[in-house]
This record gives structure tokens, C-alpha cells and sequence, in this order.
């Protein structure tokens, strides 16, 4: 990473690729659809964006997206192409980045698919934004979880429980030893559940067992909503004693979501509902690779990933790929805590930490929690002992042998 | 519009749809991907999201996205559908709203695809969302520009010019006759052209003009950026007698965009760039339809829809119907105008006229002005003449006879 502005993308076209990038360079720094009397060449040298690769990965035969412009005859290549920005362009500001690496360049006339796989941000923009205030390492020692990763779930259901039920439910979870809850991203400020009074209800459980235990299990607050009410609901959660809060990331917005960092003094748990929006098309919008670095810049301490076997439609695969980006540092930091949920139960914990290799982690489980024919607190020790299992090195089966509700795990979500 | 929630899809699947909608529906009101004990019968018929229409529109070969969960030996088909949600799960918060309709819904295993296709916002919203403060008539006021399209460019090179350069190039084109200028989406506060100096030099030339004229040009600086950056932008455009700002919606975000509203005192020009990305597929994401209807109630005046024959892949049938769903009032007002740009020049008025049938938009041109062969201000006369074609229903051809700069523009871009 050093002062430039890098972005790598994957294209489809039936240009010529080197063409084809030449106009998104052109498109996204100093061009226009015509060359214009302004654009001299000194111009040019010092703010015209580079291509620096251009390597054709394949290719179709349809293209993928329509209202392309086709070259008769070209064959319909995919690429994958490098764009390189003087950072004089942009300074350290997250929307003209995005504006530059992710603005009016997915409709431009000769892309039948164009997303962005990746960006590297400029070492400048450190200055600027901070990134996560408590990371990995703040948010273990809030919550006093070490060794192992923080185990989790989320209210449900999602909406209609009032803040007494919640609060009955938040009881149960950590009498039975979950290390953290959340609100659904669903479940704000409305009628049926006031923010304020299901933070009231919820935090007396919370502290009343941590007084009693040492370990304040942690709940991130979902704060979502217009920046002045964020700030006070953030001030809220932490006058009565809560150590999160929770950000809808795609709906709040970088700059909504910056002004709450700037704010808090708690952990951002980054929610990313309406990601399936920005890429589930192999071939548009943007890949997480590019996207947890622009969160991580704005400072967000957790970050949704999915999980393996998730009942959603990313593959196995893709997720691994997405914990690892997660764990990876950027600028020598910027540490962020993937949260793995979505269809989780015991029976992914063995195989998800001998694909990460790491502990760094949220594992959140909803139903693979509350609809354990145990109860819920069979429920959470089945989850437990299957994170047992993995450190171990064991297998969920042979571990089950003697762990009664891990054993249960496996015969009804198996 | 009542009180309740209610969206539109376009999804495509291999269940039945109606199958399909009761899972969506589940997933983002009370439900989960298992039955769990607090989901009463008494709480779903309070919470539930309900299925109100369920249309199949045809059928497909493949699934169009991958990684969708198949039935096998079922027709993979396409169908509308419409979800209703009671307006006591989401309160009156635009992020919540927005994560209930948009949220994880793109990537659940039975679709193939999914697409938000519209969005009934309750009229609740409205007391606590006002909508745009100046929307079309206090645009016209603000630029004195009534009874035609307020015609305007943008800076160009996007990215490059200093300070002295731009003030330069705005006072070529007010003094041409231009209504409307505005920053690139690419510049906003960069170490080449900080936001304060070019606000500075670039007001001097729309001030003086104002003085001698009566009239003041608009220029919509785009301020965005962190929101405390961003309101003490508007604060600095405001004092220097400037008329608009300009926010990078998609990377702003919806609550950065309504903290701007809440402080503004200028109109609030929506650029869209990065649109592509949610709408591309035809499968996937969502539709401008839904898109306007948001940033409306976000308080948006401006909002940028695309012109026909444009350098992007969009139809001009999609623009079409983009520009008359801004001029459809939404709960009797939050009046918004259509922004036309891209590849524009003259020659696209008389047909967008005929098409729209209204003046209420502004009609933004950037090689369409300053690459015309007669210079500038023959750039912006050519326009002008196109428009009064339009107006007095000529075709361009015959309102050419007696206009030189309109000639020469049908025969340099046409």
C-alpha cells in the first residue's frame, strides 16, 4: 500500500480489454465521451488514471449483462484489469474513493460485466480515518473472552418480541454462557419495542450477571437510523453499562457510519444486510474483498461474513475466502472481527476452524441455538463443546461421544 | 399509500413462487430457518410480513445467478411479487426500512434472482422525514429559470483543473448562458483543488455575474465526504453566496444525506454514481423506481436519471420511465427533479421533450457543450436553440435552417 490509489476489477467486453480499460481509466479521471480543449497533456500526466494490467481470464458466449455495446465479430472477453490513481485526486476522503473505484464506471457502453474484486487504499487516508477503535483485541476484553472464538446469537424472532421478552430471553441466553447477542437487523427503534426501553430491560439481566459473574456478555444494540439519534442511542447504550452497538452498514452509510465512530466509545458491530445486492452477480458490483477494507477504513469493529453451509447462496468457499480478508491486517492493523452467521449450528465449528485456522472470530447462531431439542441452554453447550472439539483437534462425532448435547446436535440439525 | 409497508419484487426460482414469498416473507419479519419456541401464533399475526400477490411472468433455461438452491425437475420461472409489512415493525427509520426490503433477502437459497422492484413508503414517514426543502419550484427560483429546462454542465476535465482554472471555465460558461454548473463527481476536496479555494474563486465569477445580471447560476459543489466535513462545506457555500451542494448518494449514504437535509439551506443535488451496480442485472438488486422513492424521503432535490442516447448501457425507455417517476408526486409532493446526463447534446431535446412531456428537469451536457466546433458559448447556444425546437414543436432539422449553432452541432455529433 503506499500513496496510490489502486483498484483491480474483473470486466467483461467484446472491446479490445486494453481499449476497454483505457476508457474506464479515461471515464474515471480526467475524460470525458470527447476529448474536451482542458484535457492538455500535462493535465493528463499528473491526474489520468494508469492501467497497469490487463490480463484476459476466459471468455463467454453471451454477454453477461445486457444494453452493452457489442463489436461484431470480437470474441466476448472476461479480463481482469488494474487501475492506478495519483492520490492527488481524490484525498482521504471513503465517498470520492468509492466515487472514483466504484462510481459511473458499471454502465459504461462496452461492459457486459464489470465488478470491483479489490481496492488498495493510500497510506494518506490513515490520517484521516483511524479505523476500528477496538478490534479484535478490544472486543475480547470486553466481553472476557479468550482462546476461543466469542460464541453468539440473535434475538428471534426477528420482530414482535417486546423488550420484557427480549430481556427474558437475553436472560436465558447467558445464564446458559453465550458470550454475545443481537438485536436482529430487523428490530430497531419501532412502536411495538422502543430502543430505549429494550436497552433499559435488557442491560438490568446483563449487568445484574455481570456483577454477579465478572463477565459482561456482550449485545450489540442495533442503532441504525439518522446520525443524531445514533449518536444518542449510542450515549444511551453506554450510560447503562452496554459495551455495543450495531450499524446496518449498507443503509447508514460510510458517512453516517464514520460520524458514529468518531462518536463511540463502544465496539461498531457491522451488519451487512443487502450485500447479496453488491455481489451476487459474478460479474457486477463488488467482490468483499474490496468492500471490508472500505469498512475497516470507516472503522468498523465486526463485520458480517456468512458462514459455511449458510442458507444462503455463497458457497463455502467464497466465505473462508471472505474470514480470511478479514483477518488479514491492513496499514500493519485495522483489525476487524468477522462474525460468522446464517444457518450456523455445532456442526460447522470442526470444519470452519481447520479451514481459518484462526479463533478470531464471532460464530452466531440463531435457530442452530434456540430450536436445540434441549432448550436453549442444551442449545448453546452443544455449540460450545463443538468449538471444544475443534481446538482439540477432535471430530464432532468422536467428541459427541461423550458430550451429551453436541450428541444431540448432530441427530436433529445433522 | 397508508400506513403499512409494502414492496415489490421481481424474483426468479426453481420452488413455487408462492413457496418462494412465504420464505422471503418469513425471513424479514418473524422468522428464521427453523421454527423456534417465541414465534406465536399470536406474534406472527401481529408481525408477519404477508404475501399480497404472487404473478408468474414467464419462465428461464438456467438460473440466471448462481449458487441458488434447485428443485429438481421444476421450471426455473420468474413471477412478481408483493410483500406487505405492518408499519409497528420498522417505525419510522429510513435504514430499518430499508434493511426490512432490502436486506438479506438477495442471497436466500431459492433464488436464483431478486430484484426490489418498487417500495410503498408509509405516510408515518412523513413526520419525520420532510422531503426535499427546495424540489423543482425552488430550484427554479433559485436559478431564474422558468418555462424550459434548466440547462447546465459539469466541470470538465473531472479531475485536474485548479481552483483558477475552474472559476475560469465557469465564467466562460455563465457568461454564455449557461443555468447550472456542477463539480464532477470525481472532485471534491483533493489537494489540487481544496473545496474552500474553489469555492472561493469559482463564486467571485458567479457572484459578479449575478450582480451585473439579476440572475446567479447554480453551481452545485459537491461537499461530500464525513458529515462534519460536509455540513461545514454547505456552511462555506452558503456564506459565499453559492445555491447548491452536491452529494455522492451511494457513498454518503442515507444517513449522512438526511443529517445534510436537516442542516441545509441549499438544495441538495443527488448524483447517483455507482447506480450501475445495483441495477445492472435485470435479476438483481433494485429498480430506480424504488431507488427515487428512498432518496425523496432522504430529501434529495436533485436527482440524476440518466438522458437518452446515453454513453451507458441504459435504454432510453428505462430513462424514460426514470425521469417521469421523479415527476410523479410521492405522498402529494417531495417534489424532486430529474437530472438528465451523459452523452447529451443537443440532439436529444426534441425527443426527450416529446417523451417526458415537461420542462422539469435539468438537461446537463458536458462534451455536448465544450467539444461543440464553435467553441463554448456556441456549445450552449446549440442547446438553447434545441430546446426552443422542442417547445415550439420543431424538429431539430428545420429550427437549424435559421440557427447556426444548432447546425453545426447536428452535423458535429450527429
Amino acid at each position: 500500500m503506499g500513496r496510490n490509489l489502486k483498484a483491480t476489477y474483473l470486466i467483461e467486453t467484446s472491446y479490445n480489454p486494453e481499449d476497454a480499460a483505457q476508457i474506464m481509466a479515461g471515464e474515471q479521471s480526467s475524460g470525458t465521451f470527447l476529448r474536451i480543449p482542458g484535457e492538455t497533456d500535462e493535465l493528463k500526466a499528473r491526474h489520468a488514471a494508469k492501467v497497469t494490467r490487463v490480463e484476459p481470464v476466459g471468455e463467454v458466449a453471451r454477454p453477461t449483462l445486457k444494453g452493452s455495446r457489442q463489436m461484431e465479430g470480437r470474441p466476448i472477453q472476461r479480463a481482469l484489469v488494474e487501475l492506478n490513481w495519483p492520490y492527488e485526486n481524490v484525498g482521504s476522503n471513503l465517498s470520492n474513493l468509492c466515487a472514483t473505484v466504484a462510481g459511473n464506471l458499471f454502465e459504461l457502453g462496452p461492459f457486459s460485466g464489470l465488478k470491483l474484486l479489490d481496492v488498495d487504499i493510500p497510506e494518506e487516508f490513515t490520517k484521516q480515518y483511524k479505523g476500528p477503535q477496538f478490534g479484535i483485541d478490544g472486543t475480547r476484553s470486553l466481553s472476557s473472552v479468550f482462546g476461543r472464538p466469542i460464541i453468539g446469537t440473535i434475538i428471534k424472532p426477528s420482530v414482535g418480541l417486546s423488550p420484557v421478552d427480549t430481556a427474558a430471553n437475553v436472560k436465558t441466553f447467558i445464564e446458559a454462557g453465550l458470550d454475545f447477542i443481537k438485536d436482529d437487523e430487523l428490530m430497531g427503534d419501532s412502536p411495538h419495542s422502543p430502543f430505549e426501553e429494550r436497552v433499559d430491560k435488557v442491560m438490568i439481566e446483563i449487568n445484574r450477571f455481570a456483577d454477579r459473574t465478572g463477565k459482561k456478555p456482550m449485545f450489540a444494540f442495533n442503532i441504525s437510523g439518522d446520525v443524531d439519534d445514533m449518536l444518542r442511542r449510542h450515549d444511551y447504550v453506554l450510560e447503562q453499562g452496554g459495551t455495543c452497538i450495531m450499524l446496518s452498514l449498507n443503509w447508514v452509510g460510510i458517512a453516517g457510519a464514520v460520524k458514529v465512530r468518531k462518536h463511540a466509545q463502544l465496539p461498531i458491530h457491522g451488519h451487512r444486510n443487502g450485500w447479496g445486492m453488491f455481489t451476487r452477480s459474478e460479474v457486477l458490483g463488488m467482490a468483499f474483498m474490496a468492500y471490508q477494507k472500505i469498512w475497516r477504513m470507516a472503522g468498523v469493529d465486526h463485520l458480517h461474513t456468512n458462514g459455511i453451509r449458510n442458507k444462503f447462496c455463497e458457497s463455502d468457499e467464497s466465505v473462508i475466502e471472505a474470514v480470511k480478508a478479514c483477518l488479514t491486517p491492513m496499514h500493519n492493523g485495522y483489525q476487524v472481527m468477522p462474525v460468522l452467521s446464517s444457518g450456523q449450528w455445532a456442526g460447522q465449528a470442526v470444519d470452519t476452524y481447520q479451514a481459518v485456522g484462526s479463533t478470531d472470530l464471532m460464530y452466531v447462531c440463531g435457530g442452530g441455538i434456540v430450536a436445540h431439542p434441549g432448550g436453549i441452554a442444551a442449545g448453546v453447550k452443544s455449540i460450545q463443546q463443538a468449538w471444544e472439539a475443534a481446538l482439540q483437534g477432535k471430530t464432532l462425532e468422536a467428541y459427541a461421544a461423550d458430550h451429551h448435547e453436541l450428541k444431540q446436535a448432530l441427530s436433529f440439525y445433522g
